[in-house]
């Protein structure tokens, strides 16, 4: 039971003339702060804005990237790509500047060309992928534009519910695809577990052109010091002699700078021949200049998590105070749950069933943009209107105290309106 | 009647007797000489490597290029492209750094989508494009690879022949566009004329869904002094009502950097709507530092032109050079055609039909790798095997003193093969 469930009516309208009036007060502040996105703070900018110093354009190998040429890229760039993704650096394929891009793209060459040798997607028609949810809007974006039946699949603290994965996959040919981000997820945080990856590798999917699009965007993006290990995929897909099944993205857009980074994609030989016959009619060569001002910038792998260090340092007070106010809010209060992640670039926030879309509205009037409500889910619908995507990178310190005050008067107002009916 | 058909057979013999000889004088120089693409070289590149030395990334409008967001980007350089493309600045859509890139997503979004509103040209089936050729072996790429059927359009002196143009598209709904290089096409090096672009404008095809590709490549790429000027085609369209009808592409490939410049496209409102559907999904923003580094490094339209000039300098000797050596060997022989251009990146000549494979064998094994026979016709078949794309940027100039040699050789050689049967 909730602490508003406890009180009587007159108690609860109280409480609720209360918060009107703290509400009222920050909506004459005037605020106009932005926690819609997973930006990183102007601090994490300036981490890398020294990569512009760089001048370096002959590649390792003798190679004058200001010129045309090259079609696979600076390959020591891939090297630290391997290390990273935790994969075989042959599985590497380098791209331009958005992994989003890379993804997309991949399923766009799926809809006219097939997967694997099977019949373009379509032309099979009535194609559909499995969708973790809460998970990444943009993700569920892509099956939308392509028209791409989504089927939500519950998110558990161990990664998506298995049990439903692996039934719905051996059942149905029209499956093709999964949209995973298994470390430090889109929005909650949480990383699969081993016998989650485990039974990933050993799916058997009906549909023999069914792929796992495991975007591994926040790998090394810790933000505590409690490193969490995810069980590298790649590995236990060749102990099940299914490497085919999974493509793999990563990109430096939240280790350099956002848009500006090189991004990246693992994926078996055979694979990767299907995708060099689209990148070499696509464009001459990517971009190797940014190629080489990353590898020069970050030299290494060893480089790289350096650099990933410093993000954590102006990461973690973020995430801290945001929590802590969460915690001194409402613990013991059932009106919210939450989890603190030790990385990524979010916190997850479950209000009361039917709440989350009236605090997104009510923050937005009081001077707070969020995601939008139900943007965690497929066709923006969550079912029970609770999960809220806090993303509290980019703005300053003191700026989310504000917000994170604002909004747990939100969350406490749009609960005591609910149980006022 | 060409100079060997005026010979008796032991005269032939003779003649080619010393060929062979100057030949093989020649394969024991032992060069390695790539002709085979339009590179700049290496004293263009060092024209733009300065470019390095850029460290602005507070756009115009103040936004904080660093970061995510501005997914329409940096509109000032948008003005410099509207001026290079002679297109008013409100069609200009920036891209990323391959303008081939954007044709590509064009052509597949077409696929899978449709164009204005039309079914896909996947489930429409049977599409075709028109290519004139000789052309850019690129656009033919993209037409193998999306299964379209090529129908090739003579090019002429003034462009494609546009009889032919006029009735296949109005009779033709399966016909969906055609690949335009207006000016300094690829590879002849010659402009349409105004009235071919007022035909291309007045154009009316039986398909709703046609587009014209506009390539606009090497619109401000002069070699000579003589600047040639290209109408502006969105403006006879605007008088026509069929702006709908063309896209138009640009990019700074060969004006700073090649593969590392910045790209764009020009088009209708109507049509942007359609892609900006597309691009809010595929990516998060363009890669906006890259667009920064080229607005302060060029300023404005003026810069541009500057840097032009450039290029022009170190570019004029080169097609000198080979275009005397090809006056000099071959002026009144009958063996071989050619246009010296006024702008672009290459000469193309013809030989005697039945010539062109032999003499692109015979430089390869003389140590010159030539752009492959057929390459500028769709499916790499030139009926005639006339054709031959001679690329003179990507080498110094006393290379391609050697290279322009062995060639002449190479083309005397085949035609005296050929006409000793």
């Amino acid at each position: 039971m909730n602490q508003y469930a406890a009180m009587n009516r007159v108690q609860l309208q109280e409480e609720y003339q209360r918060l009107l009036d703290a509400y009222q007060a920050f909506q004459a502040q005037g605020l106009k702060l932005d926690m819609s996105r997973g930006r990183p703070g102007t601090d994490q900018l300036d981490l890398s804005t020294d990569i512009l110093d760089v001048k370096e354009y002959i590649a390792p190998n003798g190679f004058d990237c200001r010129n045309y040429g090259m079609p696979n890229g600076v390959q020591e760039l891939a090297e630290i790509f391997a290390q990273m993704m935790e994969v075989p650096v042959e599985t590497v394929v380098l791209g331009g500047a958005s992994s989003l891009n890379m993804m997309f793209d991949k399923v766009a060459d799926a809809m006219v060309h097939g997967v694997g040798g099977g019949k373009p997607w379509l032309l099979q028609g009535g194609i559909k992928f499995l969708c973790p949810a809460p998970g990444y809007d943009r993700h569920f974006s892509i099956c939308e534009y392509f028209n791409i039946e989504m089927i939500t699949i519950p998110m558990t603290e161990t990664g998506p519910d298995m049990d439903m994965v692996e039934r719905l996959v051996s059942a149905d040919e029209k499956i093709k695809g999964i949209w995973c981000v298994p470390k430090y997820s889109n929005p909650q945080g949480i990383t699969y577990s081993d016998e989650t990856v485990r039974r990933f590798a050993a799916l058997k999917p009906a549909a023999k052109d069914f792929r796992i699009f495991w975007d591994n965007a926040y790998c090394i993006h810790h933000i505590s010091d409690t490193h969490e290990k995810l069980l590298p995929l790649y590995e236990e897909c060749l102990k099940n002699g299914t490497e085919d099944m999974v493509i793999m993205y990563a990109s430096t857009s939240k280790i350099t700078l956002p848009g500006a980074g090189v991004a990246a994609m693992a994926t078996s030989p055979k694979n990767q021949a299907w995708d060099r016959k689209r990148t070499g009619t696509q464009r001459v060569c990517p971009d190797k200049m940014n190629m080489m001002r990353h590898l020069a910038y970050l030299k290494n792998f060893d480089g790289l998590l350096a650099k990933m260090e410093d993000h954590a340092r102006l990461l973690r007070p973020k995430f801290d105070a945001l929590c802590a106010k969460l915690d001194a809010e409402f613990a013991g209060t059932g009106l919210l749950k939450w989890h603190k992640p030790n990385g990524g670039y979010f916190v997850s926030v479950d209000t009361l069933p039917g709440c989350a879309k009236r605090v997104v509205a009510l923050c937005a009037q009081g001077g707070v943009k969020l995601t939008g409500a139900g943007a965690t889910y497929p066709y923006k619908k969550d079912p029970e209107d609770t999960n809220i995507r806090l993303a509290p990178t980019g703005i300053g310190i003191g700026e989310l105290t504000k917000a994170a005050e604002l909004f747990c008067i939100c969350v406490k107002l749009a609960s005591a309106e609910k149980m006022l009916g």
